[in-house]
């Protein structure tokens, strides 16, 4: 067995570093290092911590971290009072990228998402369906997890109960108030997201078989989410003020649907809202046939004045109302709700508790319930929105120049439904924008019946980038395609 | 309307105060009163932030805080440039308990849940699954909670990618190694929660009427989660090694099941290790049968020297394991994972998008995988399996004076599953436990045949107060039992 220590160890320390942070770290790649071009070997014994730090320069405590780090990933192994030694097991690079570019795979409903989500920093999203990250309260999150930091230890290590942290339930029905919906926190129930949320409300009111209503287009993963649950999905034509209400009674009274899911505030995909006629005319349908509605209010902080909700109109008795904070405070803090007839609420619980051992843990509400309390959540929404406002405009205006054309121009929100010029299909220009590491949300990715094509939703917020436009004018123009499937 | 600066406001601070966070909360909850009596009323503007702060010699910044979380909440709203007007909508109180004393419902497999989890701090819970609060490694939780404070703004506001932090899922790898098994980051996925994983595995791989095997007694929560997908459950007997394997080929060729689903360290309930001989029996039994086995490794940590592990003999080819952080790092950052091969990943992965949208944020991440590479985890562990140690004699003794016998000795872990003495029968005595704020965890909350009503499983950890005995000891005696179902 080889000591290391014969091998001039601080040759190991070539990178220079001021923090202790990145020295740890820069310890670590060098040992590692030499393990990857075997100047260390399994069994070999490194240097003393003491030793190590005087050799370098560096405090013991630096040199600790790095081997306990080490250890940690099995690259070195303690022995009892005779310090660290080489495993041979060697970690796969860091460089074996968390991230890939775009692959290409069917235009289905997770398309978008599973694109968006593992695409590498340097890939352009117009569509995806998140603000940019610079565009997120960042102070306001850190100084949450900093306090967060200081609270108690239960806080930090338990469960919490089964319907989630009273004080962001509290905090929710504070703003329903607001709408002129009262209800009490024991009809809210937190989940782990608000696609969760959807989730649960699914497996408790609906079985295999049933028939669900959506808008048509629709949010691409309430699809992806139906076709888990093995249930027929049918779609309703969707008008400029909300469901086209007499499509949907024939359908109600045709397919004796168990749900209808939408978005009524700043709908996904095209920006619309849903007019107080329109909600009425639903809600009188809804209430004769047995059936219940979810409305997904995940834009409802985008909208500084709020316009009609199906769940307030209706005072929660046959509509479900769920929405989560991944679009204004963070996605990184997973946590949606739900709020229902307290009746539903312990079926839900049950469920959750069944399916996920419980919902958000308290460390993650209480991020969320500081943000919102901290004064600055307003002021950050208020100058999102004007942003955003801006955003929409400029995005709309260089679209235009490419005869793409919003099919109406939304009152908030980051999306525009795109018509695009005549003959194209969103689906080739989605494919053939791969090459250029852009990835668009093309229409049918939303449609039930698959009747979208000419169609493309815009995340205007991710637009900022001129080689968006400059792709599309290309690929519109008839550049010669990469087929890339 | 009346401007509330007239009531003398600086009446309104009676509370001593020093800290400015508690100030706030004091100001707070003196303005929320003064709603409450009609002290103030809806319409009533409050005093000028300067103003107030000048008379309660409060700094102005206190103020802003008080009056922005009262915004927050609904109860004043701010006007632009005339400041804060009372709305009417006053907040349930905040005394309105998170928790509730535990409360009669059927022993079935969600008793032991929902009763712990919900119970308020007064509650006894040797019932429960979970180590109490102040064995948790909280400065580390607290250390790491600051060190993401300061990280990358990405991890503090997006998503991640699908599978979760490869940061995470590379020491997961290099701690699978540790026991034999060799595998690449991509093959894990980073999910909800540990039972969540389960549930993944499930909507993957099974369909509504298939079979699927438990051992009998097991942890309760794969009954309820079983329920949840209208799956047949079946009991395979469990001995003091692990799953009778005769019985278990008995099973398998008569009702074909399609996944098999244990844990093989600390068995819950019994505290049972598999043998490496019944691992091997059991292996070869699955590999013709076509079947699949979810390998719940929850309570891997408590172990120095791993035993016999189905994942590790197996390679993953039969074998999917799954575990969590909640039982020795923490519930609240809530976060599983599931091991399997790589062909089954992709799938998995579809379904946590479309169920979930993905499965733990990057903060929680980030979380645990600094308290794991930070050195302070492994004494941690060290520390806590010594004092498991003492605890499981201890309480074996106790327990052996009312002639509470336990099945086996286990070697690890804080489960002690315990034959009562003749004829008495642990629902009974958990349901007649809750007149004395006690949650029991009968045997037949764990057994798919009902045939463990003689057995009680014991959390040693929870046991530290004499009551439990002393209340246990009267209900063996025949207390008269006020029935509270």
């Amino acid at each position: 067995m080889r000591n290391c220590t014969g091998n001039k160890p601080h040759t190991i320390l070539r990178v220079s570093v001021k923090h202790q942070y990145t020295r740890t770290f820069a310890i670590m790649d060098a040992i590692r290092q030499r393990i990857a071009t075997r100047a260390l070997v399994p069994g070999d014994r490194l240097p003393s911590i003491r030793q190590f730090a005087r050799t370098l320069q560096a405090s013991p405590s630096t040199v600790v971290q790095a081997y306990d780090r080490l250890a940690a990933e099995g690259v070195i192994s303690p022995r009892q009072g005779s310090g660290f030694y080489v495993t041979g097991r060697a970690l796969p690079p860091l460089s074996l990228a968390d991230t890939t570019t775009p692959a290409a795979r069917a235009v289905d409903p997770f398309w978008v998402s599973r694109q968006s989500l593992d695409s590498d920093p340097t890939v352009l999203k117009p569509g995806c369906g998140w603000l940019p990250t610079e565009w997120m309260p960042h102070e306001a999150l850190r100084k949450a997890l900093r306090a967060v930091a200081r609270r108690d230890d239960t806080i930090l290590s338990e469960y919490g109960g089964t319907r989630g942290a009273l004080r962001l339930r509290r905090l929710l029905t504070a703003q329903f108030a607001t709408e002129g919906l009262d209800i009490s926190p024991d009809q809210v129930l937190l989940t782990g997201s608000g696609t969760q949320a959807v989730d649960l409300i699914c497996r408790l009111l609906v079985r295999r078989g049933d028939t669900v209503l959506v808008d048509d287009p629709c949010y691409f993963n309430f699809q992806a989410l139906l076709r888990a649950h093995e249930i027929r999905i049918v779609g309703v034509p969707y008008t400029t003020t909300g469901p086209d209400t007499e499509a949907f009674e024939r359908i109600v009274l045709k397919e004796k649907p168990r749900l209808y899911i939408t978005n009524s505030v700043l709908h996904n995909p095209t920006g619309a809202t849903l007019s107080p006629q329109t909600a009425f005319r639903l809600l009188s349908i809804v209430a004769t046939s047995g059936m219940q509605v979810v409305e997904d209010d995940i834009f409802t902080d985008f909208e500084t004045v709020p316009s009609a909700r199906l769940a307030v109109m209706d005072g929660l008795e046959h509509v479900i109302r769920v929405g989560s904070f991944s679009k204004t405070l963070s996605a990184s803090v997973r946590c949606g709700y739900i709020a229902a007839p307290k009746e539903l609420i312990d079926g839900l619980i049950d469920l959750q508790v069944a399916t996920s051992f419980g919902g958000p843990g308290p460390i993650t509400t209480e991020v969320i319930a500081d943000v919102l309390e901290g004064g600055s959540y307003r002021k950050h929404m208020h100058e999102i929105m004007r942003r955003l406002e801006k955003s929409r405009k400029t995005v709309a205006h260089k679209l235009k120049t490419l005869e793409i054309v919003p099919w109406i121009v939304p009152k908030g929100g980051f999306y525009l439904w795109c018509r695009l010029p005549d003959g194209q299909d969103s689906t080739k220009i989605a494919l053939s924008s791969l090459t250029d590491k852009i990835i668009h949300a093309p229409g049918n990715a939303f449609s039930v019946s698959q009747s979208a094509s000419s169609f493309m939703r815009f995340n205007v917020t991710q637009c900022e980038n001129e080689k968006i436009f400059h792709s599309l004018e290309q690929i519109l123009a008839g550049r010669p395609q990469t087929n890339s499937l």
